[in-house]
């Protein structure tokens, strides 16, 4: 159980060390115990091991170092797809081309890439998420061949870790999450006590200094997930959750 | 690592065994150092143990044996709200209020949710998903005071199991889920192959029987998601993910 606080994110990979196919197909083997909707199991995941397409795979996630330097890509996938082709061939008629039913494997896809994750880093192989898979959710469907119904997620970025990660990381403090019996919404004295140790870290001055903002909640807002690169990600991604409604 | 293959959802708990509320407060600790978008941790989660509470909750879960035998009912949200909160308190523009940020928030909530239920599971405690959270989206906000910009996406009853569960559950087999390179697009003789062992479960001709029907698909495409449930459930989802856009 110590391992569920210690755990960190790993960015950096031993280039000298792979990930055994037979490990992989493991991992996929036991995530896919995981709960999911109805027994549906409406994910995929596509690895990617050829150099030349890890080298596309990266473009598409910025080349960001975790996914340039990564031995093994995933884009795990919401897939209604499977789903309909047994239908089509059982005299079915799939209930799941909309949006609701891509809804549904879009919490399959994460619930399953968590469960990738956690067997991953408890055999001591290292994680880094690439949320950038849905900014590219169309090049990846066409990289990767995802037909309509399979919609990319999230990236993982997988390998042996290069060194030992700094363990843990911060986190808001649990009543910041949890809420008993009823939703409290924040007041801004919470948001001081919640977000006090958050704003006190020495990373976070700097980040405010290299972006001549004035608060680190800027930094967030105005930087790294300005509303027009969500809305951008949003039309993209409910376009492909809403194909064939 | 024994425990990935084996785990079993639990639905039916001992009503003599209550989960502690420090044990419920340190899962959630523990499950937030899972990975989340940009750590911005956009999820909440809303403990219900109050009786009264228990059965408003347990109804809009359409009072499910497990919902309705839980001796906690949890409701896992996605959460943009207190990023804004803290936007709003650190003189910055919050980008996430609409479609894209919400998405974001609903697989970082659906990855949490996924923790919790692992740490719990791993500590004895038996979990039963609730996907009816997202069906009564609506009743869900308006009974636990749920906030614009947070949505409930997932529920979790949990208590100690009554009984030893049956171990395992029937999955697909991992070459049906893991794309090697690029996306193989399912042949008739492919979906044969990969759902055959789940279309020979003795159960699987019960439920073809008692709804009167002749392919398992059918089943699940006629009675347990259809079409018109899907896509009500969707547009409820999609008002409450783009609201405030």
């Amino acid at each position: 159980m110590e391992y569920f606080s210690s755990r960190a994110t790993v960015r950096t990979f031993d280039p000298a060390r792979h990930i055994a196919e037979e490990t992989l197909r493991e991992i996929v083997e036991k995530a896919a115990h995981a709960p999911n909707t109805g027994n549906m199991q409406l994910y995929s995941v596509v690895s990617t091991r050829d150099r030349g397409m890890k080298a596309k795979v990266s473009k598409l996630h910025y080349d960001q170092p975790a996914a340039k330097g990564a031995d093994v890509l995933l884009t795990v996938c919401a897939d209604t797809r499977r789903f309909d082709a047994w239908c089509e061939a059982r005299d079915a008629q799939s209930g799941l081309n909309n949006f609701g039913g891509r809804l549904s494997a879009v919490v399959d896809a994460s619930i399953f890439a968590q469960q990738i994750v956690t067997i991953a880093e408890m055999t001591g192989i290292g994680c880094c998420y690439l949320g950038t898979a849905m900014y590219n959710a169309d090049d990846f469907c066409e990289l990767l061949h995802l037909p309509e119904g399979v919609i990319p997620v999230v990236g993982i970025a997988m390998g042996y870790p290069l060194h030992e990660e700094a363990k843990g990381s911060d986190r808001l403090p649990p009543d910041a999450i949890l809420h008993e019996e009823t939703y409290s919404d924040y007041t801004p004295a919470d948001i001081d006590r919640i977000y006090k140790e958050k704003e006190s870290l020495p990373e976070s001055e700097g980040f405010i200094k290299e972006n001549s903002k004035s608060t680190l909640a800027q930094v967030y807002a105005d930087i790294r997930y300005p509303a027009e690169l969500n809305k951008a990600v949003g039309e993209k991604m409910l376009r492909q959750m809403k194909a064939g409604e």
